[in-house]
């Protein structure tokens, strides 16, 4: 057996980051690739993330009064046509079942891909007066878009993901819980997953298919590119224009229903590892983290045994979740397997720190170690240390990404940029489509969003690329 | 607005089952079809029921050391077809995508009715040693079955479920695990669905498609008709030698794993209707109900709201998951629709009630009323109310069922037991497939199991069907 696996085979993320990226993923036992083409298997330590991510998503969703529901996989693809721009957005990545029960069908079906279609569909035929209305519901499920290029987490044929899908009896509650939605997924990227966003809304050209508009949550990878993190789309009554949504309104008049729908997904594992990940491996905010605290018995006298059980149950009991690693292996490989694995905290016992009264901790964050007395409230010192982390991930993911917004009033600024350290790019716009596609020839730069009022800019007064007069300030940036 | 909706409409289960059973699947709102054909949307109420479900079982599987992970949805062809008896078996059942990214592919993929090609397949690219052993991984997720006839819950095309897929070093390991997760299942149908069960192992007829053998757990519904609730198979190494999953074992040996799989599904949303429900809707065992208190207000008075709210919240304090009922109808209508929800017990609370100090519980099961001092612990009243409807629940059915558990010696006796009420019957059999399959021309009859050693029991000394000298006993019943 190896001493030192790990954290030595790891690309260093300064060298080659899409090599290190993968290397974490493939080190840390996230994923791996299966042989159906273009998925992945969500192995332990990855599944076991998304379960957190799931955990607080659906409590925030409940506590804003959503309900989970389940919709078929399959969408036939008279269903999926009644509404034209969603079809055509998602017509090249579609999977089509043609066979079932060893016949050729009338009908083909499609796997989803979003579902919108059968959402509207169910809600034309529950939603009937004004008293049925909202409905707010969610699904938790995966779906199936034909991507030929995929990378584990960021783009595979087979995602999970979560959708939520709302129906509304005025403009202005669906335009709020559009609005509330994008709210809580910036918390949740803020409070949970420690990445600082700007959010916004997305221009005609980048906005959902169907969609009146859609708002977003953009976050910025240690390399500069920009991931669309969550996103929430306004539907007005196109959706229930297409499927006949309809219901008695208060004046007894019927009328077609106003719509939303929302999601976030495995992709934000994704944006965790690229985000706060180092070159020794997986780095996990402690609320993320399944397993908080690993603590490692230097060597197994009995001593060092009972403090360590006495340890492990003291936290597990306060809700801290620790484990005790005691295989057969070195100290060192100890070490290295809960840095790759990305446990926030490791205690460290050994017989002489406790000749000495003491055991130590170390932070997986910033590598630091210090001594704590076995006469301290453990409790309350792993507590506030593991705050202490969940802190420092966010301040240094926004000071790292604050380093990397940069404003530019031209096209030699923003060429000057690119060709340096890309970034989010502050740029005014003078709304037109043109200019947005002559800016892709910069590196492929796309409009992440317009910010909100706000948090909207003055750089300069005229568009960054054709010089006429801006409309707005927009967010710019290279995506994956 | 009716005022008297809900329970008047439901047919009674004595007079039509099949129907009074999707009228309480309609009233309780726990689902409604879907236009895509056999498949079912299952809606807030129904879904609430699977969440309770996956947090029960989850947790069980948990404590037992297993993981959750995520497989993809699509087999390839050529993967399914690596182990022969599995695809034979589920051939005709299966859903075939043929064309993605708008291209017909060159090979077709089978949207999974079970995953274990896929779990075989990723165990033979990371199992190595004995010290990789044992993997214990679990996944819930939906699965697809072509079936021509389907019923909400029981039977359709989609539906959700875990399935369990373990491999281990050691035969007896293996074995253990696969007696182990049926007993896990067993108590979760005791303690938590309240339902009764019996447990043994299938015929060689009736076992898994490729396993060795197969475990099960058999329920009998209110019309004593059996349902297959939860099954675990032993496959010995017929998987990992058709994937070729080795290891180096402890004398440095390539040798096979040893596998398992189990799974449950929604169908137990089914059982617990058909065991539980009566003319007046659900009944839910109050430790799978996701709401297990409603507060109904008589009048909305100023005092009474107060008493409401400060139970409501003294109640969800400790864990007791409690509503209030405070709508624009009725109080005979919303006593009538928690009664139709299946919501265990029902805190009426009316001016003339409080003027005497007392508030009533009224019990989903029995529909008995108690008047409670308003100065009584109601905490540990209402906790133990909910407890005797868990037992009360379980001993009812536990009662019912024996009742309908016969013993036949000959083949005039099964008939006899048949023409008047099905049920269990308890016979002897001589192991041959010949016998089951001419029970199988009364009524439908299958084998349930072979109930286990402590289980057996002798009826007589001959086979049943043909009288030729009988090798154990079996439960035989008609199945959904």
């Amino acid at each position: 057996m190896k001493d030192n696996i790990n954290n030595k085979e790891i690309t260093s993320r300064d060298v080659d980051f899409a090599k290190w990226y993968t290397d974490v993923v493939r080190m840390a036992k996230l994923a791996t690739y299966s042989n159906t083409k273009g998925c992945i298997v969500f192995e332990p330590n990855g599944y076991a993330i998304w379960e957190k991510i799931q955990s607080v998503l659906d409590r925030m969703f409940k506590e804003t009064g959503h309900q989970n529901v389940y919709l078929p996989l399959l969408i036939p693809e008279n269903l999926m046509k009644k509404e034209g721009e969603l079809i055509n957005g998602f017509a090249p990545e579609a999977a089509w079942v043609t066979i079932g029960g060893k016949k050729e069908l009338d009908e083909k079906l499609c796997i989803r891909p979003t579902s919108e279609t059968l959402f509207s569909d169910y809600y034309a035929s529950v939603v009937k007066s004004y008293r049925d209305l909202p409905k707010l519901y969610n699904q938790w499920c995966s779906v199936l878009r034909w991507e030929k290029e995929t990378r584990p987490f960021l783009r595979s044929r087979e995602f999970l993901w979560q959708e939520g899908h709302t129906v509304h009896a005025t403009k202005e509650e669906a335009e709020r819980e559009t609005r509330q939605m994008l709210d809580i997924y910036n918390r949740f990227f803020h409070e949970y997953l420690a990445i600082p966003s700007i959010i916004g809304k997305k221009t005609d050209k980048e906005k959902f298919a169907g969609a009146d508009y859609t708002y977003t949550v953009e976050s910025l990878m240690y390399n500069g590119i920009s991931l669309q993190s969550a996103t929430s789309h306004y539907f007005g009554q196109r959706f229930s224009k297409a499927y006949d949504i309809t219901f008695l309104n208060k004046d007894n008049k019927l009328e077609h229903v106003y719509q939303t729908s929302w999601g976030a997904s495995t992709r934000m594992i994704g944006a965790l590892i690229m985000v706060h990940s180092d070159d020794r491996g997986l780095v996990l905010p402690p609320k993320i983290a399944s397993k908080q605290v690993v603590i490692v018995p230097i060597k197994d006298t009995d001593e060092v045994m009972e403090k360590a059980n006495y340890y492990a149950n003291l936290l597990n009991d306060k809700g801290i979740v620790t484990y005790i690693d005691n295989s057969n292996k070195s100290a060192g490989f100890r070490f290295a397997e809960a840095e790759v694995n990305g446990i926030p905290v490791r205690m460290e016992i050994g017989p002489r720190d406790l000749e000495q009264g003491q055991v130590t901790l170390a932070r997986r964050d910033t590598g630091d170690k210090i001594q704590v007395s076995i006469n301290d409230d453990m409790v309350s010192t792993v507590s506030k240390l593991l705050d202490d982390i969940q802190n420092n991930l966010y301040n240094r993911a926004l000071e790292r990404r604050n380093k990397m917004i940069y404003t530019a009033k031209d096209m030699e600024e923003v060429k000057k940029i690119m060709n340096t350290q890309p970034g989010f790019i502050k740029a005014m716009w003078c709304g037109s489509e043109e200019c947005e596609l002559k800016m892709k020839e910069i590196k492929g730069l796309k409009s992440r969003c317009i910010p909100f009022e706000d948090e909207q800019e003055h750089i300069s007064d005229t568009c960054v690329c054709c010089g006429k007069k801006a409309k707005e300030m927009v967010v710019w940036g290279i995506q994956y």
